[in-house]
């Protein structure tokens, strides 16, 4: 059995020297309010349990995205909300299915929990096509995994097929959502349209907060009950409760943040472009990029790893073509850029 | 299926008028060392993920303990690496075993994993009497749980009987030492000795660290590796892992911490006894105890709780005539054993 391969981090004392632009993290700090926060509650509460329940981030998070507090469950990570969706919903040898290219976790999670992988191809342009003999195939599956934006590629995902999709499935549909704060729409609107769905969400990107762990998941009572009876009772701690609520009371800056590193991405991407790279419209807060011939992806990943630049390259089919690189600041990204330029062999205008 | 029960936690905020003696916490503060160190992290590095091997907390672990860092793994809180072994040793309808009575959170794990559950029951004294009827149902077993010392009576197992365990089981033997630090002795050494043998350990007691979530377990490597392919790759956030350590570094403080906690352990015992309850010897930062009669273990539980001093109490076969103590300061078992005075209707010398 495989495990999950995270990218490369480099060690704990920070990213000295490098431009890391290979898992997906906030080129951005917390707010300064956010820190504030945090170093207050460094005491001796610490001694104490958190509360398993994390009431007050689910009250907050209710309040600002219209739910109540019973249809959220808060997780270590969004990875923890995936994994006891896995263990609520779905069986040694039961269907878990998912579409490819997607997040390389899905797989690891089935294979743990032995689940048959039912596994569905995206088309060519990482788009769900919902015609007859797809949905032929969600009979009897358990459990689907759907990630909007798509990673790795960053391109969303029609949200009309995503509905054919949860309509023909009995089992439980999770729209994967860590990247959809970049994104111009979600699918929480769903959530209260359908009994057999769950939407997860993740701090780590969006909120700049990937070191904390803190991961949540909307949907129907019966199916949030479900997670809560699976998950570990401490499965959050103190501090990344409060720190989380601390993000969500400066809204302002998240939002602010937010709306940089899609102006950052945008303009990377017509950089690329420019440089001759096919690039897929992202909606995330990373591009996925196809170098201009006869630089091949894994040449430029390479390169630039040479160069101090981490970016994502997988040696699998369908995306080894292509290398992810995480949207980081203007600066870093105009090195990166830089870079690129000198590593391509011909300048395509 | 029945979710785990914590004991109750009041609201995030803390402990104000409370005397909180009823989920096992250590009621002294982490050292000034720590939270300094932990304050001095909080930074924009937040927004990194952690480090996924938590390879500088496991090295330290290692030094202290005497294991190379590939024979150790580190969870979200020692109920995290419990849930591991379940998940990587023992699969849907494979047999599991634990000893009763002991911690509450076997069962529920046993459960979601569809795990056939064979209980075998301590002698009244709660130990593990590892008679041939006994050992003859430990065949085809995949997975033992042990609680050394046992909770919740706090009673220390013969090391000879958890040998017996060990040799007589083909499958995988999980040592839960979450309370050992304050025991005269524990089961490391074995770890060299057997090839099946896992033993699980947590900061949240001795080390004054629940509100972290910080657990970790020594094994041989394969075992390592194993509950290493199952665990998130992120399971535990920067500021934990980094708290962690610096609990470690400051080895005089939890020592002193530990061995008031067990003076005030054997006061309280004694003034119990005095009182009129029957007390197990505990080798754990808590003490299981029976009210004189007339008095029941639920009168004296509520009885405390409309006083503002929690307690926990289970209304389960063989336990409900006890209650469990979870060890305060001195200050805070002074009051509760006041209470307890005015509570027993006959003080019996």
């Amino acid at each position: 059995m495989a495990a999950y391969v995270p990218g490369e981090q480099p060690h704990q004392g920070g990213t000295a020297g490098l431009i890391k632009l290979n898992t997906n993290e906030n080129p951005y700090p917390p707010s300064p309010e956010v820190l504030k926060k945090l170093r207050a509650a460094i005491d001796a509460r610490l001694r104490l349990y958190p509360d398993p329940s994390a009431s007050a981030l689910r009250h907050k998070l209710g309040k600002i995205y219209g739910f109540e507090p019973d249809q959220i469950v808060i997780g270590n990570g969004c990875d923890d909300i995936l994994n006891l969706c896995v263990r609520a919903f779905c069986g040694e040898c039961e269907k878990l299915t998912y579409f490819w290219p997607s997040y390389s976790l899905y797989p690891v999670l089935a294979n743990i929990q032995g689940a048959t992988q039912v596994v569905l191809p995206l088309d060519d342009n990482f788009q769900i096509k919902a015609h007859p003999p797809l949905l032929a195939k969600l009979a009897d599956v358990k459990l689907v995994f759907i990630t909007q934006p798509n990673a790795p590629s960053g391109v969303r995902l029609q949200r009309v097929e995503i509905q054919r999709v949860i309509e023909e499935t009995d089992g439980v549909v999770v729209i994967d959502e860590a990247y959809v704060d970049f994104a111009v729409d979600n699918c929480l609107d769903f959530v209260r349209e359908y009994n057999n769905l769950i939407v997860a969400r993740s701090f780590s990107k969006s909120f700049s907060f990937a070191g904390m762990r803190v991961g949540w998941a909307a949907g129907p009572r019966d199916l949030i009950a479900a997670l809560d009876k699976v998950k570990d009772s401490y499965n959050v701690s103190r501090l990344s409760q409060l720190g989380a609520e601390a993000t969500l009371d400066d809204w302002d800056y998240f939002q602010r943040n937010v709306k940089k590193i899609r102006a950052t991405r945008d303009r990377a991407t017509m950089a690329l472009v420019k440089l001759g790279f096919f690039v897929y419209p992202s909606q995330a807060n990373f591009v996925f990029a196809r170098p201009p011939t006869p630089l091949t992806a894994k040449q430029w990943f390479e390169a630039l790893r040479e160069r101090n630049v981490l970016v994502r390259w997988w040696d699998a089919d369908r995306i080894r073509d292509f290398a992810r690189v995480s949207i980081g600041t203007d600066e870093e990204m105009d090195k990166f850029l830089e870079m690129t330029e000198e590593i391509c062999p011909t300048v395509q205008p």
